[in-house]
């Protein structure tokens, strides 16, 4: 985890915009493989059984996933299609959907993945299908935290997990009908800042006073606890990252606190970061196509929000870098193509004064940022390159042409 | 347009439920074309040379488009795939553009539409790839309107077209650069409602002024007035639709009033409906695979804001009906399976008590809604049904495989 959100890796970024159309996502392979390590080192140092998830869901590029699988981590997954990808690629791990249908757990139900379910409801589903020896429950503590309203994870409002009170309910129920180890997750927050780091080791507390319950209630002795993902990156460059090394330990010791206070055997520690490994290790470069003098002034670059949504749908802060020497700075609002307003990557903010041709590079665009993507307006998703070790570019994703938007019509292909 | 929001082909649901797999988008191809006569009819009444055009970002699916053509609509066009779907079906119109590259222009201008330019520097670049004989000019007025901050289309903080004070100077360069015909385009509101329907009649007059003035400035005369879209259709049942007539009429009424003042010949009148003709012809249908009693009672559907993401982004209201002939209702929030909270259809809502297996129709979702999906956590977007003038249903799109989604990549097809 660089604190620094204003790097970029200029030189490469320079090469690849005279190798390769604009716009298009750029990952650094060293800084994911250093995410991974930081996240996994700190845990590791405390948890020697501990097991790494990826939340596919922050970036499903399958060249992406092998690096990280390379590096340790299982998956995250939360639908079909990412339990498809994992089990092609041979990476095992979690599956947590909510709402989940019969057909989506018949589909995932032999990929390899631990099923933690969302609802005491999903049981009798499952067990038609074959209880699995091992089930998890998502647990609702009741409370939630979230640098934005929609991503608020837990609470009375929150449409997932399985309100804390009732989850001996659920253990019991999942044992009747076969399960005989356990596991529990909760996943209450979304990229929670430094300035609350201690948040991780309340969750934890949280959850051993639920293992404590589950196993005073009905005997079952919860193995896996799965503290879910929400470590929080720096957007902004005034924001820090998280200490790791300090969110590890104090989870370590609210680990001993607790297992000594409930007598209970430890449980193996999951946790599955997505923003936290993929976020700063993407790059979305684009180019300045048209300079607006209007009422303000726009900078109008050929990555639109389609490509990623982020400052459109939440007003999410970006740091963006313009790729020229000049020294004046100016007052702009950088835009993109699409036909809402809101298709703007930043409003009214000093940058270095464009001129059409520069390169435009929006940071922290490795996690929630192509998987958010879409095609309004008719617009096409855009390509992803590779910068890899030796420091080559390789294309991990071709852009879609104007047919593969047709294509589930009679006119595309 | 009908006024009944609560309005759904409730037998041909039923049916359409027994033999495809939910979810889908079911449209109705007469009302469809109900609501183009509609808007058609109120124009040609007092305008016989109008000229009407689809906003295709509203609903790109071709056979949606075809049926639309047929009514005697044209295209408006915001990027090169509808402007090459529309070449495809043989359906010309006008290309709105903003922050337009050269390569976007050069694809676009030769499939039939008339460019309206969004900014004076986009004139160098035309008139590069050959300055066109008919060239409109999107104006900001600098005032905008509408129900949802997202859609402010004009305005000081609006990213859209060339300042009213500038106009004449846009005019002037095109014609330097060669055009010889004019038009001026307007869009400035986004689902204006009834209670401010003379809002239209109120942007033609802006639009007469500056006619006039370009007219004394440069001496040219603008020979066609777009003026946008942004007619606003019934979401709540507390709504009711714009009277096209009364509408039509207003503008007719600043159409003789300031030729006749500023000495003008009459501009043939164009615009750009979307919304008011797809909307309400679709329906996004649904089934409830799981009831869960949290903190309170949410009801999970097999579709999500993957789907249909209007609520998610936008806090949108929807109609739903439910299915089933329970006399009971119960306040409950209608959820789909995506990992995010905003994936809430609605919130704490009266609605029939429902139970696992239940139809679930969601209303309004004909125009910016399969427009708007994604594939956010790896979720595919569904199939298209049509429901014909003969009452037999037509795929017009099929859903995404898994393979789809990874078809960029090296694992998908």
């Amino acid at each position: 985890m660089n604190e620094n959100v204003t790097y970029y890796p200029r030189e490469a970024v320079q090469k690849a915009v005279t190798e390769y159309e604009t716009p298009f996502f750029l990952y650094e392979e060293k800084r994911l493989r250093g995410n991974c390590r930081t996240f996994k080192g700190a845990f590791d140092k405390y948890f020697p059984n501990f097991r790494p998830l990826f939340a596919v869901k922050a970036n499903p590029n399958p060249e992406i996933l092998k690096i990280i699988a390379d590096e340790g981590f299982g998956v995250d997954c939360s639908s079909e299609s990412e339990a498809w990808i994992s089990e092609k690629l041979g990476i095992k791990g979690m599956y947590t959907g909510n709402y989940t249908t019969e057909e989506e757990f018949s589909f995932v139900k032999d990929k390899g993945m631990i099923l933690n379910l969302d609802d005491i409801s999903m049981i009798p589903t499952i067990a038609k299908l074959g209880m699995p020896e091992t089930i998890s429950f998502r647990i609702n503590p009741g409370i939630g935290k979230a640098t934005m309203e929609n991503n608020v994870f837990a609470g009375p409002d929150a449409k997932y997990g399985v309100p804390f009170e009732k989850a001996h309910m659920a253990y019991s129920a999942a044992w009747d009908a076969g399960a005989k180890r356990f596991g529990i997750h909760m996943m209450t927050g979304s990229n929670v800042p430094i300035s609350e780091q201690d948040y991780f080791a309340g969750i934890v507390r949280k959850l051993f006073e639920i293992v404590a319950d589950v196993k005073e209630k009905t005997g079952i002795e919860i193995e896996m606890m799965n503290i879910g993902g929400g470590f929080g990156v720096p957007y902004h460059p005034d924001e820090k990252s998280l200490d790791m090394d300090v969110v590890a330990k104090s989870i370590r010791e609210v680990f001993d606190e607790q297992c000594s206070q409930y007598g209970l055997k430890e449980p193996r520690l999951i946790a599955e970061p997505g923003r936290f490994l993929a976020a700063d290790t993407g790059f979305l470069v684009s180019r300045v196509h048209v300079i607006k003098d209007s009422y303000k002034k726009f900078v109008g670059i050929d990555a639109s929000a389609n490509d990623m949504p982020r400052p459109a749908i939440y007003g999410a802060y970006h740091y963006i870098s313009v790729l020229n020497d000049s020294k004046e700075t100016e007052k702009v609002s950088v835009v993109g193509r699409i036909c809402e307003n809101n298709d703007q990557f930043v409003r009214d903010r000093e940058l270095p004064k464009t001129k059409v041709g520069d390169t435009v590079v929006i940071h922290n665009c490795g996690g929630h940022a192509y998987a958010m993507g879409h095609n309004y307006n008719g617009r096409p998703r855009h390509a992803e390159y590779l910068l890899t070790l030796d420091g080559e570019f390789r294309q991990i994703r071709r852009a879609e042409t104007i047919e593969n938007l047709f294509r589930t019509t009679n006119y595309g292909n």
